[in-house]
């Protein structure tokens, strides 16, 4: 690459826009959120491509291996380089090289050998139903849901807000927060994809050498299968989201012995496939 | 397949909930959104598995086929034949079984197997950023924005609730629907995904054989980089959406001098990228 940044992104920009309101308009400068092509590159060799706000791409990184399964422990990553590229020429991009395992990386190949023997690659990049994860990790009972505030989820709800800052700017990024027992906010990451926002926080907990199963995931999006899917890979006990949850994120959350919990605000919650 | 119901699902399941508002808690039934995985099979072989709400799956294959340039044009699809499974022992899921012409289908399988001779397949099914489509069609001037009522964005963003049926029910799917050039909501589709609920829309455009240039598409969801990137596709002149953009849709709706407004409300709208 030409040229080199390493420091993050502000996770938006500044446009110029034209408000109409009632038939009147005015041109006006406003903030968007960032969306970025982001290729991660395990050894050396391009693997996916997200779209992605480019901050905290480190942790992205991290995450996404580990929910995607790429990597079984965050010791697997010897190194992790971040590349942001914006030249004026091509949109704007990033790059995150990651110096894996040889076992991990042999699995990728592996893998992705067995995709192209199969029939190669789809949009999704998963071509057929035999090979969706529908069976996710059942999470461990460590006990933290005994030792859960009353009133932790509706402590989270009210304290997310204050940790949206780029949400504040633009109107239109998610986030991810990680709450303790008692409904503490301890980190919150936002992304203009739901599922970014989800690994850029799992993978700054792997990084901190936090526990994965002793605190809550707090999301303001809806709950669907993916983020049920990737919050079980690392033993997370529960998933409160402010919105409404799938049909799919309700079942992969029982099988998984995950609490979910959605409509999640300061005074109520909704609690899912109860008996 | 065992079983094959070929009616649609109702897109939503009654689930048993526990609500919880101000520390007291009682059981109650909830209707959710159905999230099904969904193979989508090319002439015989499994392409792509997307996360659907099983309803109007013939227009979301059509749309699908088109929006990811599998296809041309509607034509090229000789047949579609829809099944469901949903035996109580696997969880439900659907496939789509189309019939494209063959030139199509040799170009499926050769991008296929160039993506496997570069080094397979990624978890988003694109893993380098250089095979990302990052060069939208320019979408034809056809003198349709001339033509749009100075109010036409207000009234579809006043008429599309009535059209969100799903989302009264269950509080969480998305909509897309076709406007015309009052801003009258001609068609509408929900779905758990937003790029679903577009590729449905867009199908049933093509299905009905209705100009895909004369009319705009109304989303629900914020805008990002691939709505702006579908409706290119195949035409589109003009997107708006209720929440905001990302800046890669911002700017690959200039490269396609797609006109993109967002924040839609019933008396006010924002237009990005304006001189």
């Amino acid at each position: 690459m030409n040229q080199l940044e390493t420091d993050d992104q502000p996770g938006f920009v500044e446009r110029q826009v034209r408000r109409h309101r009632h038939g009147e308009s005015a041109i006006a400068a406003d903030n968007v959120g960032q969306e970025w092509p982001v290729a991660l590159v395990y050894n050396g060799i391009s693997h996916a491509v997200m779209m992605c706000t480019p901050r905290d791409l480190e942790a992205f990184a991290v995450g996404f291996s580990l929910t995607e399964g790429i990597v079984e422990r965050g010791s697997d990553i010897h190194d992790i380089e971040v590349y942001f590229r914006d030249d004026g020429v091509a949109l704007p991009h990033a790059e995150v090289h990651l110096q894996v395992v040889q076992q991990a990386f042999a699995a990728l190949k592996d893998k992705r050998r067995a995709l192209a023997g199969r029939t190669g690659c789809g949009v999704c990049g998963i071509e057929s139903i035999d090979l969706l994860d529908l069976q996710p990790e059942r999470v461990p009972d460590t006990g933290f849901l005994n030792r859960l505030a009353p009133d932790a989820i509706e402590r989270a709800a009210r304290e997310l807000p204050a940790h949206q800052r780029l949400t504040k700017l633009t109107g239109g990024l998610h986030a991810a927060a990680w709450c303790d027992e008692t409904g503490a906010v301890r980190h919150a990451f936002e992304d203009v994809g739901r599922h970014n926002a989800l690994d850029k926080l799992i993978g700054q907990l792997i990084l901190a050498r936090e526990d994965t199963t002793q605190g809550f995931v707090f999301l303001s999006s809806r709950a669907s299968y993916e983020l049920v899917r990737k919050s079980a890979r690392v033993g997370v006990p529960m998933i409160a989201t402010i919105s409404a949850p799938t049909s799919l994120a309700i079942a992969i959350a029982k099988q998984a012995s995950l609490r979910l919990v959605s409509f999640a605000r300061e005074n109520s919650f909704v609690e899912y496939d109860v008996e």
